[in-house]
């Protein structure tokens, strides 16, 4: 999508370690009137999915789902990654290893708000080792929903996370696909 | 808000120690189209304000934030409990002790998301004791920026946070108050 990648150039900056900051306008700030543009593309790749709910994970994904299920007319779900009062004793529950921030924690999931009808649309930020996405996968499909696709805004297919997830068998949309990112260049795929 | 508190008296369920679970519409899932609704109310509110940016906190008011953004077409930014790498160092931090989790934690924001042109609303899912707004409110001044107004959907007035924020001099609109929550009954001011 040609409008992210040249937002990326204007806005984003690399960082040691390749991290790819977009704080100014994807994630701890979000320049939501951008991210609409972002979430069309994404009604337009899904909309014959009939789609039911689009699940992510806390924090960086909540915008951009909330945004796009404006479009498909459906409710956000996001795992969470902190067990508090109100999430109870009827939940799912697995692990995740973040790329970003290079440790392991739990997400949760309450058990009554997926369910074997729904037909589920992932969506995240980014995809860098596929850790996140595949854990939205193991958490829908142990509650019985079924995953009709994957989406990220940014996919960082040099690390091969992306791979992954169609080798799997799903379908899997990233709005832009990095292939190099060091200090000197952000190289995107075609 | 008449149309919030029937979705409560509807959908919400009080647990032991007064928690107000609200994550079939409000948080954990976010029914979008509803909140679509308390964002129509927010913009009609603050509308004259000339807000330049929406500050919310991580994660349950980036929902809400997002989507009532989009009516602003103003930024949301929302202060981060984790530092990760792409936060730097050059950062505002203060501590927040959470009503709802019963513990305390460091919340950042990036110095360059806020600045003394910015005309604020903070805008979260809960009041409680007041500590989430009181903190936005902390990191919105110390970034240099005026607070023109705080907004929550639900507030337990019965609490005072709220009370203590009004106290201070800041407009604080609530969309529903709940003056007393118990297993028998949610009580709402008039």
């Amino acid at each position: 999508m040609e409008l992210l990648k040249q937002k990326i150039i204007d806005s984003a900056e690399v960082l040691p370690g390749g991290v790819l900051k977009v704080d100014s306008f994807l994630n701890h700030q979000i320049d939501v009137t951008f991210v609409s543009k972002l979430a069309e593309e994404w009604y337009r790749l899904f909309k014959e999915e009939r789609i039911t709910k689009i699940l992510t994970i806390e924090s960086a994904g909540i915008g951009l789902a909330s945004i796009t299920a404006l479009l498909f007319k459906v409710p956000v779900v996001y795992a969470k990654k902190t067990r508090n009062a109100a999430l109870g004793d009827e939940y799912l529950s697995t692990k995740v290893i973040s790329y970003t921030h290079g440790q392991s924690y739990d997400v949760f999931l309450a058990k009554n708000l997926i369910n074997k009808d729904d037909r589920i649309l992932i969506l995240d930020d980014f995809l860098a080792n596929g850790s996140a996405l595949k854990v939205l996968i193991q958490l829908a499909e142990m509650g019985g929903a079924e995953v009709v696709g994957t989406t990220v805004a940014i996919e960082k297919s040099y690390l091969g996370g992306g791979d992954d997830i169609r080798a799997l068998g799903y379908r899997l949309e990233s709005l832009v696909k990095i292939k190099e990112l060091n200090d000197k260049e952000i190289a995107f795929e075609d």
